[in-house]
């Protein structure tokens, strides 16, 4: 099956477009972990369990454990290994690199860490984006508008008529010859999604921005969606992880997920009321 | 001192623009090594061993080190320590993501791992550049124009009457506060570096493409030096490590770096004579 497709199919078993963002930060973690060994890999062990019921997928920020050093690699494996079969994992790695080495982060994203999907970074062209394409059952989210206020910078310059973004998408969609290119639309862009998802009716969106950076979740849902209501990919971070202080996180942080999921299937079912 | 000044200082003393890619490919190491335990470490210690008294840097693509996993990291800092001080060492890593993020990896390229300097995708803005960039002594190079094919895909797209590149390097000068902001331009495209050595007489430029990917030398360095006859960093890779199939490797890697430092040397004193 196609990653599109393997996604569309979690998202709908799963009832949730919800995806977690596991970018743990040691530095704020409980008091209960702090100075534990391997306290971030059990800090993310517990909010998994706390979750997997309500989420279609767990997003990893390889920054965050690169940061650990030797130990972030097997960090990310142990994280990986806690999350339940029938979850989308998402290497949020956002590389771009010529074509020969683009092969190599692919490999290492896609076959070593195993990861159903990546991010990916367009500047380079499609040699460099291309390695993350070639499995079918591997999705690749291209970085189109992004949720930080630098996306003005380069972005949203006019190529012709359009800005820079519209042409990374017809770009993609020229590329998803295989069914398993995606996009990621910074939910601090209601109105770019919208142009966006007009533009590519079928693709996977991922979403990030919701929560801490203040995106909007309505506009998220509502432009982000395709006509089944699906295929947007809801990514929060820090408000979930960080919802408690104290030892009670997991449940804070189920008590955020099921609340968000929620909130995206009302909005769902308003816009997108199931066809008769 | 500054990362530009830096680099000029070191470029004078070692009277060489090369720059070494150590992206060591463990399936192409001679017979010898084959199978050795730490074999890539051991290959890039003697290529190090060989040639450090004629470059001026030395630049590891961090792909290369991840695809070996949780040992990757280690080989990368081992392969870090026998590079002698005084050589500028640059992680090509390519990365770009939102602030918080990217001042992550900033942290682990420039602090934990203590390269000099560092090269940047530019499609996410400045506040995905600014943290390579807050340390002076420490190096960004911008991706402006690169040598792949997918180059033409987007850096070449007209905004208003120039290429995007151009807008790339435009906002590299003004990003270029404290004389350590650097760009990218492949050695494949000597006329676009003409012009961009014009656009930025004053910045150091990495120009990646030579030997394997057929960059031309003579553009490289006419159009690629400063009025000096500096700042152009000339990176070879793969005709530089796999010189020889054989285990005379280390000699055969010497014997092209000082074949490559002669002919720039001798187009720099035929473009760039003296000032007396």
């Amino acid at each position: 099956m196609n990653f599109s497709r393997h996604l569309a199919a979690v998202q709908t078993r799963a009832n949730s477009l919800i995806c977690v963002g596991l970018d743990t930060d040691p530095a704020k973690l409980p008091r209960l972990l702090q100075g534990h060994e391997d306290s971030v890999v059990e800090f993310n062990r517990r909010i998994i369990e706390a979750t997997a019921d309500c989420v279609c997928a767990y997003k990893l920020n390889l920054a965050f454990y690169e940061a650990a050093g030797v130990r972030g690699y097997d960090m990310l494996r142990r994280t990986l290994s806690f999350i339940p079969d029938g979850i989308i994992t998402i290497g949020d790695a956002k590389r771009g690199d010529i074509g020969n080495t683009a092969a190599m982060y692919a490999r290492e994203l896609l076959t070593d860490l195993g990861f159903h999907a990546t991010t990916v970074n367009p500047y380079m062209g499609f040699d460099s984006v291309e390695p993350f394409l070639r499995d079918p059952e591997r999705g690749a989210f291209i970085l189109a508008v992004t949720s930080n206020p630098g996306a003005r910078d380069f972005q949203y310059l006019k190529v012709g008529a359009h800005p820079l973004y519209e042409r990374v998408i017809r770009k993609a969609r020229s590329w998803d010859t295989n069914g398993n290119c995606g996009l990621v639309v910074g939910a601090t862009r209601p109105r770019e999604l919208r142009r966006i998802r007009a533009l590519a009716p079928a693709m996977p969106i991922l979403i990030p921005g919701i929560g801490a950076q203040g995106g909007d979740l309505k506009s998220a849902v509502r432009y982000g969606c395709t006509r089944d209501g699906l295929l947007a990919v809801v990514n929060a971070g820090r408000s979930i992880l960080y919802a408690s202080e104290g030892d009670d996180y997991a449940d804070a942080a189920r008590r955020v997920t099921t609340g968000l999921r929620d909130e995206v299937n009302r909005y769902r079912a308003a816009y997108f009321p199931p066809r008769r």
